[in-house]
């Protein structure tokens, strides 16, 4: 993999993403989790960010929640490096994060990686579902095969 | 809080969530995580799932990833049980979680809550960025405060 993979967010939040992922992929290499839990400060977790933004020349960052402490903090450190390829997602759902971490495996183009983001991006919101359809969600149009493919080898 | 929340997901991605939404708004009183993890057997996992819808009639569950097992087995005991006020939501990133878990506190009217979900699940995915902004993403229209509030008094 070409791009660091960053998971920030509220409590152990990070920590439990990983271990979905660790389940459904069976490994976590090269992704990293910064949890802003009750024992880290918004000094020591910046600190962390800013070394490691400063460290990789390609990474991918999900944040947990837009507008919250961790996305924050991690977007203003990226706009601030104005790297070119870096990049914040906020508010992402497992699947998204699934489906990219698992490209990321094989690696990303530069010039390809914005289209395949915005890409993910569209078809995860699609998969933002309500059970039972008896309301009028989106379930009939959504696309749903390619957001969980890992997911139908072992039956987890 | 009248209605039961669930979280469902793969390995402690539901303690993740649960661990964030303690720092978020202080309680996590009136919800459970069911974790499908290394050491819980669909078996076992729908058997806790069981007893707990047959012994609640307003529930609501979010779990983690649309089509994944998790989703699965607790969407096919719903729609089984084909109870009116039991509802799951799949994909959902924090925020939307963090939302209806802090709406639900004061509680939902029965006749209400389906336009509430449905709201509060097209804010979510409005909520969904990329950043840097110089790719086209929807950061301009996303309506944001609604989504936050919980997260302004401390700086979390």
């Amino acid at each position: 993999m070409n791009y660091e993979i960053v998971i920030v967010g509220h409590g152990r939040y990070p920590d439990g993403v990983l271990s979905a992922l660790q389940l459904l992929i069976g490994t976590t290499e090269g992704i990293k989790a910064f949890n802003l839990d009750e024992q880290t400060t918004h000094e020591k977790f910046e600190k962390q960010l800013t070394e490691l933004l400063s460290e990789h020349e390609r990474v991918l960052v999900f944040a947990d929640m837009t507008g919250g402490a961790p996305h924050q903090i991690v977007s203003r450190l990226v706009l601030e490096g104005n790297q070119p390829h870096q990049y914040v997602i906020s508010s992402a759902p497992l699947n998204l994060m699934l489906d990219l971490y698992a490209k990321s495996l094989t690696g990303f183009e530069d010039d390809t990686i914005e289209g395949e983001l915005q890409h993910t991006l569209t078809l995860s919101k699609q998969l933002i579902e309500i059970l039972p359809d008896r309301m009028n969600t989106n379930s009939a149009t959504a696309p749903v095969p390619d957001m969980t493919h890992q997911d139908e080898g072992d039956g987890i």
